[in-house]
């Protein structure tokens, strides 16, 4: 049977591609999504993706992956260094979650480099673009076991 | 013309498979970089695998490769979050970096959260076991150009 | 003539008894506000129960209690740690509001240790599960003179 | 051709007037934007004005703003102290913003001192109640060139 | 059987009704017990009461009560912020302690905020005046079962 | 009778147009205080300016301020950060004071985000070139009264 | 009516004259209760001089002078800085308590600068071995009006 | 031989009773040095008076006191906290200090409870208003062997 | 002549054995004290031992010790991390003290890595539970010349 | 079967005997490892001594060890400060390892007080000069079972 | 054309020769001048010395040099710790400057290690007594190309 | 007879020239050493140099000199800010050692502006390009007393 898994964006990547392209790059959230199912359909994943820059509503969104995914890769945006709430609930969905990041948070403002998030999740990924997302969705398939696994 | 990665370990990954492997995983080093050759093999990149526990050695290692090497996929262990000296190093030669973790640093101790080198590597990528090694060369050869770019 | 207690649960209060139940307990949150519904009806208090997830949502409610209500038990969630915004709420209401946590907050991680709303509130329980709550209503109808007073 | 300016107001400003008088003076915040639209009117700026106690609705509002408007005259409330979220959303839709607030925050709370938003604003006004709203909108329109400008 | 409790009060707490009404309310701790006293009556609970000013007769009556008591009502006064030895002396009991105080702590000097003691404790009730008192027997009564337990 | 204000300049002020034109702009200190005098001349209001890079002249200023004149524009340059002394002196000559600077201070380094002086001041006006000081006797001017008061 | 005051030693100083000399000085403290008494003697005030290693026992007798004393002259030796329990009995017995200190406490150690008790004093004297104590009575001598008070 | 000492006093001092009597009292500097005159007259000791507002000033006056001055009753004002180059000055000149302050500064803002002077000087004296400089000048004249030492 | 050696134990150790054993160990404090007996027994050493929960009686111990003591081996339990008072008794009885500790505190809570007492004490021993006592009596039986010394 | 124990010198000890004998005694390392050698020759156990200035090598000596050591005795010097690599080190080979320290770093420089090492030792003996290896090569045999244990 | 270097003295150092010798040496401000005029006669470089007490005379003289001087060797004493107001003048003037001191800060007080102006300066020379000037100006010499510039 | 000084050269100094010319110059290591020579042998100084990117060569390399030189100009290079075994080995060899930087280390990234070794070091010299080094020279041969001393 297929696994599902939740692409989720946080604030302000609804505009990915119009800001900051020094930073984040010019390529839209639509074209990653698209680039995003494309790269799991070969594994027989599904994707749903998501975006909004309200903290709620990605705890509403999370909650409700609860009942239908295998697995999230969220790129949590600013929230990542300030909400609990978002820690929170992602301890309480119980679902494995891989942090992605467009740039390279450990080299930015002294306060990029603290995750409230990374602790409760399986792993980070920060620095490459767009391919931070691809990136995350091999990692989460990994650890959902959809990849090939090498003998020891 | 094909691309050249250096692969290299630090301090305390020789022991990889015999070692705490709750935190590190039951894979032995050798068996990682064989895995990771086969990984490259198909974008024509040819590996270089190296394992130091001396901070002046991985420092002298990382000198030279700047005469052979396209870039580095990197797991600085422990000195990650003490050495000035490789982060230094890493802006001396001037090659693309890709830092990689085992395990999930930014769950662990407090001292374990803060990376040196990161500010002057391409990215990081933690906490998804031999896996990490696999998804840090996709990323640097990404960077590198090796892998097909999509159209925006 | 009856008092009005707005009974308020933050962040992944939703969740209550799916949720790491170790730590928050098995009842769920229907359960808690049946209970404390029942805990209230001897002072002839009537009691309102909302929940959000959504931080502008809670400043919302506490504004709309600004017309109804006597007084606020209040569980900030996760938001006790990070809402400047619920503060000045609290303060901008001038209702008295009891803060309540089903867990010992004080024994969990660094971060959780300070509340930003304790200080504009009558005060703080933590640690009892679900009684938290009927032991916040107590405190609050004791502040309210609902309770019978002891000759000093 | 006439410029258009938002006049965002964060959290619990909804009460302005009907809260701590004493901090926040009696003026309401409808009263405010009569004010500070009469207060433009002569330099042929249209005016629109927006509040909410929701982060991401006042990242919403802003993202919208980037289609729209010339500048924005902002006071961001309890956000300005904890939300990296905000800060983002300004510099993505790199319009000039001026943050204003009614009372003198640096006279306040520690946490008051501190503006995540300022470092990415053009500059920052405080403390001269619902003045501090029309000389934002003086230095908005300076900034813009709409005031004459006096030869060096 | 009925359950024993130690009712346990620190440092000043003797001059309470005597001392700084504004803070700490009018009645005198006798007073206090008595109310005590009564409240536990109609669970067939014995309550001893016992002051002291001394933090080493705090550890010794706390290793007393090791011997005698089911659980303990503590009031630590100053001591909740100071004493490594009261929090050892708990812990070494393996009593359940629940703390009480009669001020909002959390509202007072930034020292107040920190319980070196409540790690330890069942958890924390701050703010209600006598009140806490009457609250914190409540939580340790529901602690120890001798109230009735809903269904869930 | 017409009021009296002292527009007072800290140090290095007196360089002002010659000196790093990039961050505080290319009109001299004499323009300024030129069109100070001209924006405040409509409201019958004098103005006396003077600067001085000794931080106890400022002091002996301010204190002989206190016998003529009825409130202060104060941009205190570097002294904002550093000087309780004058903080102490805006105390006590009890005179209303508006603290301006010509660039964002909370756009630079670290040490200049933290004013000594605001909290005894009205209130700050900070980044909008040598517009902030016209928006600073605006400030003052409306605290003063001197400015038509709207109807609430 | 003549004047009563309490002067109270704290930890260690039972041992003075015999203990480190160079810090302390030669005086035995009998000798200095013996000066002490003869001091005061001229203003008709009652001298009684107590001392103890027990913080509790310190607050214990601070307890009992509210009953009895005027004021107090108190060297709190190294409860100074760790003791907020003798700080909240200070508050608590409502006298004027003037902290004295034989040593230089702001030359020693990074700890023994802070001092918790001084907040809740009228004052500090350090430094000046015995005679600490003969300025720390004509201190609260002087608070208490016991000395001429010149004409303003 | 009559001895002679230098009674400094800092910046602000000079509007004394003028300025902030809650906090300073009410007396003038002038008649606080006529005081301080006759004070020490009976032991003939001759005392210099000076007052300034500059850091420079106050440090060449200590300077020239090195040749004429015996000893130092210095009250610092705001410079105490923030003036290394006094704190040189003090050393510099080898005379014994004595610092004093009219209010209880370890009562006051966090900030004025370090001082950077204290380290070097004889001891400290604080909170007692005029009669700190009384209490101050006896500390000096009891260094200085002017006063009659009580044997052993 | 046989030496005299204060075995002195802070608070809660009397629950030794009975109190948290995968901390502490299973063995008696009295068992303790006999095997350190007889381990001295050798050297003609002759042991005093001492326990006490009251910081004030281990001054009043480690006073009276000074007049016949020639060293003492001190737990100083959780007074270790807090007591200045204890620091200062250690100074002023001037006998060479040896710190001991059951468990390795430097692997515990943050709070109990700072020895308030270690820097005047000869040295530190912790983590070998009942041994820990035994190494101390040899490191203080070392340091007073009582074994053997090998030549140089 | 006897057991090995490695003894393990860190950075600058090579020079022990020459160098500031003052903090660390006038005996060589090599005289120091020849009394190791006599003082375990009675309980069977066989010593090697290793000492290296880099930390790497140290790292690579544990690794040895780990095939053929039962436990160490380790005086990591400087590197007790600084090194997570060698703290990965001693969690990477699993055996018991005492960390012993010739001067009593807790009385030193503020950075000599916190080990790194430490949480993942047995304990530490720090202080008695040469007896600190004695010291800990008793604790580490005790710890292996190689000293009698007396009955409970 | 010959160049022209400005020798800028801080507080304190006009008592050089005359103050505290072991730290700053035994020769006179006035011969170390002498010795400067004579080390840059040869490259036909004129100097002019000052020096003063003052911050804001510093910072007047360093406004003056603008006109004049082609460099400055500054020895700001201890307004290298508090002066962003000279921080600020030497950004100002654009000179380059080089920062000496006699003694070598980094091994003083904490607070002496932290230089304000350093950042904006070309170099700092520290601890080389008055050595230290001649070794700051073939620095500047350097600096401004007056020295034989080697082959590269 | 003549003197022998070692040129030491830290981490990554090896690439000089040939990494990152905007900050560390384009002058060789070889060039340097050469240039170094030449400077020093009008002083009859014979010159060693050597360089190492291993913390514990340099160490090795510090321990050697002990025998040879009669003291050190010192580049440490990264090492400065994390190496206390480095601080430990110049403290151990005894010799001078002046410690010199390329750059300007105070102008750069914050943990760069704290140096280990400049405490035990005679002094520091930075930010002068290559020139560093003949300062550096220079202060170390005044220090041994190769240059002429002028009379006082």
């Amino acid at each position: 049977m297929s696994k599902k898994i939740l692409l989720l964006h946080g604030p302000n990547l609804n505009l990915l591609g119009m800001r900051e392209p020094g930073i984040y790059g010019a390529m839209t959230l639509e074209r990653i999504n698209a680039l995003a199912a494309a790269h799991v359909h070969q594994y027989k994943v599904e994707l749903r993706a998501e975006q909004s820059n309200h903290e709620g509503a990605l705890i509403d969104i999370l909650h409700v992956a609860r009942n239908w995914a295998d697995g999230v890769v969220f790129n949590p945006g600013a929230y990542t260094h300030t909400s609990v709430a978002l820690r929170d609930a992602i301890s309480a969905v119980a679902l494995p979650v891989v942090e992605v990041h467009l740039s390279n948070v450990h080299a930015r403002e002294e306060f990029r480099h603290r995750s409230l998030l990374a602790p409760v999740c399986v792993g980070q990924i920060a620095g490459f673009g767009w391919r931070s997302y691809m990136l995350g969705l091999d990692a989460l398939m990994g650890h959902l076991g959809l990849l090939p696994e090498p003998p020891l």
